[in-house]
């Protein structure tokens, strides 16, 4: 089928057109592409043939440099592709620069700069509070509602979809082992979450206002914060998750424009406690920061939830405000994870930890119960937002197989 | 005086020769350059005048490229340049490629990978759990004497010395209020850290043996983690810092390479606990991994306190091993604090936050009481180690001003 007829109803179609970075299969060149369906159009090469004046910014081997030329260019350059792969007058042109999905390979498709992960969903905190300090008073900590919580993870370790995740080493320690023990993870865990990738960085010292989020903001993408409970029990008081955490970070291999998201904007859920203001996003003139998406965490093709992005407490914009209010800059291709997505109902939580509760209840799988994974389990996280008319905008999945400790 | 003719003793003597990026002042051109006294070689100038096989490492920006080259090229590159600066030989062809270090800017050496902070000091670790959880039943989380617990930092707000730090503003919540409060943190501190600086990268899977350390570090330097403790305090529970301490980490201007310290190195202190195998230093085959640094903390000049490095608890090594056994891979560019070194006296605290113990017991400086830094206050590490033959090698200082939140 020739790539302009996309089938009606593809979550991958004009009005979407995610970016991402691939070589033509055979090749070591990086390029970045655009999907369309099931094909990718090689931007630069079209850029090129259509005497574009983005050339620049899409005739490169990562999307850096797009990231970094700020909201009004990647309008410009949106719009310049939605009318390439519209407009019939390119067709004859274009159609050798499309490759289909199954001749190339997809690689990371930014430089991560710095890697955050926050902790946004009141169901995630309060069922792991609930597991992990079933004595304290309240299921959140004393915090949790005045301010969108978050660490710092290792950027060196996101890899892109389809790499192999291997199982971690590390110590752990029973509430019966006299002393700690050292071996493979054995509470491997999923965190289904979304990443958000800064384009425009700021200078040190200067904040981030709550409603200059999509000036900064590119885009997003499905994340896997792969998780090693057991090593993460042990090591995780008093300055936080550290190994249990940075072994791999998985992310699509696409990248979601916020631009193709506008009609998957929603209001957050009622704040129930006052916020102070750089955080106040009832404030007048401030966009609801919300957005739609409806995840999928599926287990060897069994799916096992279905999170609702609409449900996180705190907004991607919230994260921005909070990351940089103390003067931190952003740099092109910061990352940062909104925190599983957990949403109010059992099928809705995205994290075996919450899904099995700690191990307690094993999921039923065709292929055998799971308290936590095991060795040759793929992880693939799915997503679509409604779009335009009815239509559905796709999120690029993210997979991943475990393999066994070295 | 000329270049060649530093004085009998000076700690940058010809025995130290630390690596740094600097541009002539007028200039925006960045180079490596290596201190040799109150001067600066341009190392890749020299490189190229001498017809060196090593000008490709040297004729750079950043210390990258050298730091990625390996501990065989470490080797042949200081031999090379210390046969330079010595040879009588070389005076006329280098004396025009020495800067003055009055008459240069200094960058930051290098471009930071990811950034890891530690709390390998013993001392440090139990005055912090005295002061923060007084009721617990030891000073030490249970975890403590069996990892070097670590977590990551914000890698793009890495500083070189002398850059100023702006106060940093956000949430703090004293035990009376009845809801956070905004504003300039008003216990901003010091943290006196040594900073590991990993050349040679590894592979994802791969964890690095304690054994291997000096294959992957290049060298060290100081480094200020300043620390807003009222942040620091609300934030943490239960994913550890995060704004408290992403405002700025300064780094001197010089990384002195591992190979000019080989006279400070030391056996760390007796370890009260047995450690897993691949933590255990005192295995056969594995050399001493503690250095014995003698730093210096001054606020305006006036030193409030001397750390000894040699009484850390966990080394570099183990830091390293830990970091790693998880398989997490390692970049050209990774930087690792030790963590606060504090020794055993009142007197050898790495932080206000010990000195003051809290701000209960302010210092008395020449310009007034000081429970926390204030606005204006400049703060400067210093540091040497034992050289060869009753030698002093010095480190780079680190220094930084406090100017006012904006």
């Amino acid at each position: 089928m020739p790539p302009f007829d996309v089938p009606e109803g593809d979550p991958f179609g004009p009005h979407n057109l995610p970016y991402g970075v691939f070589s033509p299969s055979g090749s070591r060149e990086r390029r970045v592409g655009v999907r369309l369906g099931d094909q990718v159009l090689d931007a630069g090469a079209a850029a090129a043939a259509l005497g574009s004046p983005h050339h620049a910014l899409l005739a490169r081997p990562t999307l850096n440099p797009l990231l970094a030329a700020g909201r009004a260019a990647w309008s410009e350059v949106r719009a310049a592709l939605t009318s390439w792969v519209t407009d019939p007058a390119h067709r004859e042109t274009l159609e050798p620069l499309f490759h289909p999905l199954s001749e190339v390979d997809l690689h990371l498709p930014f430089e991560v700069a710095d890697y955050v992960d926050f902790y946004a969903s009141e169901n995630h905190a309060r069922n792991v509070g609930k597991v992990f300090r079933p004595d304290a008073p309240d299921s959140l900590t004393p915090n949790w509602k005045h301010l969108p919580i978050g660490y710092h993870g290792r950027a060196g370790t996101v890899v892109v979809s389809g790499t192999d995740v291997v199982r971690p080493s590390g110590q752990r320690k029973g509430p019966a082992d006299p002393a700690p023990v050292f071996g493979p993870s054995i509470r491997l865990d999923i965190e289904a979450e979304v990443g958000f990738v800064v384009g425009v960085p700021t200078e040190l010292g200067a904040p981030v206002a709550l409603g200059d989020f999509r000036e900064h903001v590119f885009g997003l993408c499905l994340l896997n914060d792969w998780s090693a409970r057991d090593i993460q029990a042990w090591e995780y008081v008093p300055l936080g998750p550290f190994l249990g955490k940075s072994f791999a970070t998985s992310v699509s291999a696409w990248i979601t424009p916020l631009e193709a998201l506008e009609h998957a904007r929603t209001a957050p859920p009622e704040r129930t406690h006052p916020l102070l203001p750089y955080l106040d996003d009832a404030a007048p003139g401030i966009e609801p920061g919300g957005y739609d998406l409806r995840i999928s965490v599926a287990v060897n093709g069994h799916v096992v939830s279905e999170p609702p992005f609409s449900t996180m407490y705190w907004t991607a914009a919230q994260q921005l405000a909070q990351m940089t209010v103390n003067g931190a800059s952003l740099r092109t291709g910061d990352l940062y994870g909104s925190g599983t997505v957990s949403g109010p109902d059992e099928h809705q939580r995205g994290s075996l930890l919450e899904l099995t509760w700690n191990g307690r209840d094993p999921l039923d799988l065709p292929d055998g119960k799971r308290a936590f994974l095991e060795d040759g389990d793929v992880v693939t996280l799915s997503a679509w937002a409604p779009g335009p008319n009815g239509t559905r905008v796709g999120l690029g999945e993210v997979t991943g197989r475990i393999v066994p400790s070295v």
